[in-house]
């Protein structure tokens, strides 16, 4: 049994620094880094190539909304066709310095209003997973376990990793619970770290109403920002380790 | 013999058209596509790309500085590592729209004050030769004729093609009469034809003071705005060919 | 009788033009001005400000959701808070070379998404109308007639300016059919000016299901782009003219 | 005996924090309010003008070059009609958010290379002072003591304020020693407490070559970030009242 951790990374923009990159980077299996247009610029990218690879670990393109003012946070009415060009655009981007630093994307993950749009609809849903296919068919999508994004990326032919949350509740559906309601958070630790264990062990998560949900659970969102993200993602990395399930790349 | 003859292309963005590409395709042998630094942005190198490809014509990346109010026409003080990763990231970037086109790159040009900082500072020429490089040793760096630009590319091994100008005046010492001047453009055509002929078969050049110079001449940079511009770019074709001088790509 | 007839200006950017901004000033009597978030830069503002006094036409401002890329046509899902600060910035922003000019501005009509959004949104509509209201409570806000941006801004206490589309079709809510449906514009130039009279002279409109709507016309929206809309706001002109309709600010 | 104590403000950017404006703000009495070019957004500007006011801090202007990406501190061959419509822009943005809020602009000091630009060019340093002028010639505006842009603003008729550095070392014609040579930042508080006992009661400052140079002191440059930053001016204030000169605001 295995399961990967995922954060992501390269958010700093210009002059201004973001997340603890250095802190993380040890506790992490994969690397979702930004490409620019919501976060990140192109000499941030240079240095988290660099640090992502000497770490080991997997590079994974975690293309935005352009909408740096937002950090790729807000929905915007965008056409699959634009949706199509920024994530060649940012694929792109990225793998330019992995070429320079002779590495290479191993995972696309799409970003904030793109991956929850992602999730929801199918054209959008498409548009990226057909991006991530002509640019590279043999790049591994992530996206929301039980969503379109896996479904459109797996009918194209595209490797898929389902992605599931340590510290969200879920819906009966198998969606998340939105942030905007009271609920969405679990605070209690040792209630994550049963909602991890049981995700990975048993692929099956309890829905806030209490209904025993199906889903797929190849790797986990993990945030490095703070010290308490830090403590937290050190308890599930030891709890998954004493159930002997190996933490490993994509 | 051999000329190639190169245009600025891709320079739209959003809402605003630019340039007549679909017009000077037909008359070039390659393209210098913007990668959304200075001009261009996705949607348009999607687009652009296609055009290019369709066209036969050569495919090069026309990296500019970050700057899109001034069109990348304004020198900015900026180092050396940043130069490289900007050059790395739109390389990068425009990569990304020929492979999902099935093509691929075949030459660089740096654009506007990019280019002209390369032509006249080492640390700069150096490190957009080291990008180039680093990105891909197979691609060929265009840069002027008797500059920096050129010098430090041929240091590290990378292939180069030397630009020269149908229609502006050269110095004494090879370098172009500065625009802020006022014989800096050549308006005759007649007078322009003949310094491509002299350029290209005689590689020499008559300065605005009547000193005959050296220069190598692989490539012609053309414009392809406005009816004069294509005029133009038709007689200097005429005149090549009936000169039995090959016009070809790089 | 009166009707004001206004027009989008200022759209150029950078180094793009846009528009027919010298065309269509002697036509119209007020103006709505790019502040730089969806068109417009510092340069055009100053421009555009100087065009609009010297030719005596209402000087409007046209703030727009930050979206350079989709030219503010694209809906963002964006706070009312958010959108409060970017109508104050932007509503300054033009201020600023209104007085460097020594001249004011007389009206604000949202741009595009942020207008559409405004005529459907209470929330967003109270954000814009007070964000006016707050600046300067004298300004008169233009928006769709019939619609939550007249109403909330009405409730604050604003002067409102209903406005009319001469070649767009309605539906029988009063509301403007959308461009998605083929039948949204009218392309017949004598029906549209029946339209255009009827709204004015009896304040209704014929929908496109054939019921009769009362609407406010206080002003027209007109376009300058291109020889054909030029043409056709003459005659809109010629033709209120004749039914001895005064063509003037708000 | 009177000082002011001024201090960069508002710098962060949409999900970026920038600076410690809460634990800086009751220790100075003007800040220097970032208007979005190079830091600062509206949303940002709304919250710092309102913190401002509500601090009795003077509030100033601090526009920037159109360069978020180098948060203004790079050089650009920028044309003084474009520095000009610059700076009259981000006073206009800035004078929005005084508007809503209730209050005004008491200062404008630009920011970084602006800054830097204006002190050694007499064209730009007009540029920026006719901007001020024009926008509002009860402005005050800060520059560097002993530069053009003090002299440029005063033959317009503009107030200046002379501004000194604390902890900056001057060259022997009362320039500063810029920041790439070793010994341009002094180290020693003591060092540095006395260099501003000096330039504020006796009007001069000791160059690194031992030299006395004249120099008017109005207002001094401080820091907010860091607990090292906040000390440093604790101290600042206490040596300063403690020799019985004012510290309020221009």
């Amino acid at each position: 049994m295995r399961i990967d951790l995922n954060c992501d990374l390269g958010e700093a923009f210009g002059n201004y620094s973001f997340g603890g990159d250095n802190q993380i980077i040890p506790l992490i299996t994969s690397a979702n880094i930004a490409c620019g247009f919501h976060a990140g610029d192109e000499n941030v990218m240079y240095d988290t190539i660099k640090l992502v690879k000497d770490n080991g670990v997997g590079i994974g393109a975690h293309p935005g909304l352009p909408d740096l003012k937002g950090f790729g946070r807000r929905n915007m009415d965008i056409t699959p066709k634009e949706i199509y060009n920024l994530v060649v655009y940012q694929l792109g981007a990225l793998d330019g310095f992995c070429k320079v630093h002779q590495t290479r994307i191993n995972h696309v993950k799409p970003h904030g209003a793109l991956y929850n749009m992602g999730a929801k609809d199918k054209n959008i849903a498409h548009a990226i997973a057909q991006a991530v296919y002509d640019f590279d068919s043999s790049l591994i999508l992530v996206g929301l376990s039980n969503t379109l994004l896996i479904t459109e990326a797996e009918s194209l032919g595209l490797r898929t990793a389902s992605e599931v949350f340590a510290d969200r509740r879920y819906e009966d559906n198998g969606q998340l619970v939105s942030r905007k309601e009271a609920d969405a958070v679990i605070t209690n630790t040792e209630e994550a770290l049963d909602q991890v264990l049981k995700m990975v062990i048993e692929n099956k998560v309890v829905s806030k109403n209490g209904k025993e949900i199906d889903l797929k659970a190849d790797t986990i969102c993990v945030h490095g920002d703070g010290a308490h993200a830090l403590e937290f993602v050190s308890q599930i990395r030891e709890k998954l380790t004493k159930e002997g399930i190996d933490i490993q790349s994509l």
